[in-house]
């Protein structure tokens, strides 16, 4: 057994610093353990008593008589690092320490975690600022949180885990009033050992636990949860993450609260996309998704079935699911037929809603009919409706649901359109997925259809086309800002084709220079501190070979009155033509790190915001996925007639751009390709100007 | 009392088919109206009995020993139409009709339907299919229905109308669970008379009703439905609408562009936002606005103090407002040092959420840090975060917010983090806009930002510049579609700015036009029968004079290769540049009627779908506002140095296509000009193509 594992199901468990006073909250460990029926031994600690809850108690961690695979912590914050060291030293499993007072408490505080986290050497530690662990499964409670302290919490299928256990708590309340049941509850706190993606990474192995619900404010570190997702995908166990911190403000609290830092949300947005995580947009989604997927059917198209007794409601769902993508056409005229042969007066059979009427009220008819939907060819899932005619007679509706469940393994969602909480938590209970609100029945079925199709996700293992000698070493290069001619042959040391061109130093190289090319030409100012060219008058098109001495002259003077920047030269370059302009751009999170954005060059990437972003190192199906997002690239994709662009060669140019992101490492500060032109199908792409700044 | 105000508080009631039975459905009207103590006079009408409930029943309407306000009409649809008949004889201010079997029971019901609107004569009906109506403030219940029997039903300022009754008793049980009171409850069912406009207007003048929450399938009359909402705008009471039916696409027009990118919602949404009605965006915002909006508080501002004893939580919250346009800035200073004066160890006063910690759990401290919150200067709202502490202790925590209320005007909303209903109906029922889900608040407070900054929709009496004389008369015009010049100089006739031009029949008269002109020139086939002239090959640009008659020759091949369609002949155009395209379209919705599109020309409109639509006859303010809502409208407003176009000029054209729709009323089928070019500021616009179909 590893250190996590005996965390999860330790043997004995030490609580240092127990109370035999059933008054103070360092007494409750002990009895959370005993009430949910703990069998493993217990060993409180604590020099003031001889025994606790009527075991004997001990001194110190030096007098145990055995080692705990788990010790829970209650001292205080100036005393854990000793107790830590002490409990690594008797070789405990892992530490659960409770207090606060560390890294989100400034200086002082990270400090003190810096040390905690030496102390425990090989031990691990969960926290500190945590309110704790609890295996559900087995039974094991090891916390002191009085949010965990409630009656009716059911087992289920789903793991919770949380940089918050305030959160934590209110999800678990807000879980057992709908009768929604766990595996396995985990708050994180601080993270100075274990984080959520070592907690994700064990409960994939944990046979109980079919689908992981994570409530998350930072990730320190990103290449870490990148790959406990990939596992994830291989395995086909989904994760669900909400996201808090996403708008500025937001962010700043998080800072406040756990000592993490709130990356863009975009960049939070393209790593969850790539590595398959399924994104829970608001609060309440991070409970109504795993509740949908514990379920563990697969939605297998998007036709629905929606059965109610009550018109109104059935609109409603129905209307919420066609606005998430789904379809819900009429019973084919079999199905309508064998729902016609049940002789339901008053029904409407051949319509989606199905309005079953008072046949609702019927439990034979009711179980029948959904018998009915399932084996019909024309529905994926079935949504069944509750209305208030549900509320006085449960049993009505829920038996016939229930009844049902064997006979297909399609899914089946129940929408309850009354405050009706006894039916929620009865049937959320007994494994249906039941929602009270419309657009939650649309986010399940979504939810649901993405996890059946999203396993093949992380195929971003390594470089895709990263070869040994491809690419220039950043050793050779300077400093700085390279200029226009550099940072281009940096691109393509990488395999990114740019456009041919000269850098010359006078306007009559110049002119020889546009001579020797064909066509007419660009001319561009050279200068490594000129970022934006357009700006100083630094660029003319489409001059003519025999015009650009003259020209040339004309820029210097314009460029040297806009700016003091030193000029080095100028750059003649073949003029690109008939291709679709994007921009191809490196950003670096403070906290996610390196990030490719791709978008439509010019100001409809400005205006409209339609650009795609991944985090390095790419695979080739993240490229195409970057290209499909933009809606821009319709324009690549043969849109009202243009030629189609080069695909293939835009996917190897977003590999190489992540290549040499892979290869420079650290030493790169910014970089962009703008305009890259994507030529037509078969003539491959060009990148026509970039920056590069180098550290 | 005009008739729809003896509706709501009537003296009197004749119940059709009162049963004496109380196990039958059609005892229940008599019951809820004395349980809910209704003092006015009760007429049960049934031939069977000689009392009903104690009180004289009369065999018919004509044995009545007085004059109904209201008749509840509890028949079958075969009988309903006699009744009604005999009721409006007798002078009955309103019947409610409970019988389905009418408008929504196929042609027969519709048929079934129109006799009952003409036995009703001046007599106004509700229904038919409707639950009824129940005045709360005056405690009178005029239905049949389980949903209104609810005991707890609480009294407030929201009145309740929606188009499903199914909805209206799903809607009710969730707010009563929620302490949420309601002033007026009326479902319109059928609407074969009083619809869901006439009872808003009548909800207006209601001193009891603050806010009106409608569920909407449709509007059969959405002129009358505009005219409410600018009254309402005008008296400053909101009116908040869910719409369902979300997802039905919209009919799609034969050749114009704008068909396909109006949908049917899009129409709904345009017509919501020209009369400043509130849209609910899910099914749990159709009580959450009306509750923040009940609260009669208005939000200057859009600073945000979130104050909470559970770190996660006011995180959690502020992150939502912060993704709605709100800020949660740190105190000022002064603030700060007056919450520092209260001595509270451990909180985080320096910061937004503001964590007070343990001092969430002592009344007196709790209250005065919310008094400072709202005098601070800092702050426009004040958000209340109870966390699980509260549950144990709801006092704690709902006494000081209460006591806080009558300190201050600014919003005072309260976000509850667990499972805690009792908490959540005690503080509602208050008065206290409370919420469990943390995009409830932003939304809340969105809606508190709008009510109180949406008067003065409604701009929209009439045609602005529509003077007599001005435009051609349709009956001078053919039926089906226009020629491009024909279609022009309609356009022209209403103030529309159009390019300069010349239709010819021969390419000798071509060239000879094109020399009379200034520059290059357009080319153009002329042929009312062909709508996309460009993917015939009948458009050439840019060429010069000379040329004309040889082009025009070579088009004439190349359209007639390409489609048998009868050309006219061709148009010589000037050449429109250096402006910005956009498309101004007409679309005719079946539910709705006329609206008009405004979005970029080109690929952007359909590839970002970056549009706006308004129902005419607008105002200047709807055409500004149309402007505003593109997101290419910044490449009018001197985006990236662009010179600013002359939006003066774009929106006198956008009143005068208005006016052209209004005039040529139902004779207009299809009218695009694409593009309307906006040329710089001072120059004007100019519309060198565009379609007309004409019935």
């Amino acid at each position: 057994m590893n250190s996590i594992s005996r965390l999860f199901q330790p043997a004995s468990v030490a609580v240092i610093g127990a109370s035999d006073d059933p008054g103070k909250l360092t007494s409750r460990p002990i009895a959370y353990l005993r009430k949910h029926g703990f069998e493993g031994r217990i060993y409180p600690v604590n020099p003031r008593y001889d025994t606790v809850a009527g075991l004997p108690c001990y001194a110190d961690v030096a007098s145990l008589p055995g080692v705990p695979d788990v010790a829970i912590v209650l001292v205080g914050a100036n005393r854990v690092t000793d107790v830590v060291r002490q409990l690594a030293e008797a070789g405990t499993g892992a530490a659960i320490v409770l207090a606060s007072g560390f890294g989100e408490a400034g200086e002082e505080g990270q400090r003190r975690q810096r040390e905690l986290k030496d102390a425990a050497g090989p031990m691990r530690i969960l926290g500190p600022n945590t309110i704790g662990l609890v295996n559900l499964t087995d039974g094991i409670t090891l916390s002191a949180s009085g949010a965990l302290e409630m009656e009716g919490l059911r087992t289920g299928s789903i793991a919770l885990v949380s940089q918050s256990g305030g959160i934590l708590g209110s999800l678990l309340s807000r879980a057992a009033a709908r009768g929604v049941g766990f595996s396995k509850l985990v708050a994180t706190g601080n993270e100075a050992d274990l984080d959520v993606s070592d907690i994700i990474d064990h409960l994939l192995d944990d046979d109980a636990t079919s689908v992981v619900a994570v409530y998350l404010e930072g990730l320190r570190k990103p290449d870490r949860f990148r790959e406990v997702a990939a596992r994830a995908a291989g395995l086909g166990k989904p994760i669900v993450v909400f996201k808090v911190g996403r708008s500025e403000s937001g962010a700043r609290s998080a800072v406040s609260h756990t000592g993490a830092l709130a990356g863009a949300d975009a960049i939070y947005e393209a790593l969850f996309k790539q590595v398959g995580i399924i994104r829970a947009e608001t609060f309440a989604e991070l409970l109504d998704i795993p509740v949908a997927l514990s379920a563990k059917r697969v939605l297998k198209g998007r036709r629905v079935a929606v059965v109610t007794s009550t018109g109104g409601a059935g609109s409603l769902v129905a209307d919420s699911c066609g606005m998430a993508g789904f379809d819900t056409p009429a019973p084919d005229e079999s199905t309508a037929e064998r729902l016609r042969a049940l002789d339901l007066r008053d029904a409407a059979l051949d319509r989606n809603p199905i309005d079953v009427t008072l046949a609702g009220l019927r439990p034979d008819l009711f179980r029948n009919i959904i018998k009915i939907l399932f084996e019909s060819p024309s529905f994926d899932a079935v949504i069944v409706i509750v209305g208030s005619s549900g509320v006085g007679q449960p049993d009505l509706v829920a038996r016939p649901v229930l009844d049902s469940l064997s006979g297909s393994d399609k899914p089946l969602l129940v929408y309850v359109s009354p405050e009706a909480p006894g039916i929620v938590s009865h049937l959320n209970g007994q494994g249906v997925p039941t929602f009270t609100a419309p657009e939650s029945c649309a986010t399940a079925l979504s939810a649901m259809h993405r996890a059946g199709s999203r396993m093949g996700a992380g195929d971003t293992a390594g470089p895709s086309s990263l070869t040994s000698g491809s690419g220039q070493q950043a050793g050779d290069l300077p400093s700085g800002p390279l200029n226009e001619i550099e940072s281009k042959r940096l691109f393509a040391g990488f395999g990114i084709p740019v456009a041919h061109e000269t850098a010359v130093s006078t306007p009559e190289e110049a002119q020889s220079a546009a001579q020797r090319m064909e066509g007419n030409i660009v001319l561009k100012v050279l200068s490594r501190d000129i970022a934006h060219k357009t700006e100083v008058g630094g660029v003319m098109v489409n001059i003519k070979p025999d015009d650009v001495a003259d020209r040339c002259r004309a820029m210097d003077v314009t460029v040297k009155a806009a700016t003091t920047a030193n000029v080095e030269g100028f750059l003649v370059q073949e003029m690109v033509t008939g291709g679709v302009e994007l921009i191809l751009g490196f950003h670096r999170d403070p906290q996610l790190g390196p990030a490719i954005l791709l978008g439509l060059g010019g100001i409809t990437t400005e205006l409209f915001k339609d650009t795609a972003i991944r985090l390095p190192p790419l695979g080739k199906r993240d490229a195409q996925a970057m290209i499909d997002e933009i809606k821009s690239s319709q324009l690549l994709k043969g849109f009202r007639g243009r030629p189609r662009g080069d695909l293939d060669a835009l996917v190897s140019a977003i590999l190489a751009f992540s290549d040499m992101i892979v290869v420079l490492g650290d030493r790169l500060v910014e970089a962009e390709i703008n305009p890259l032109f994507v030529l037509p199908e078969g003539r491959g792409v060009c990148a026509a100007d970039g920056l590069v700044v180098l550290s």
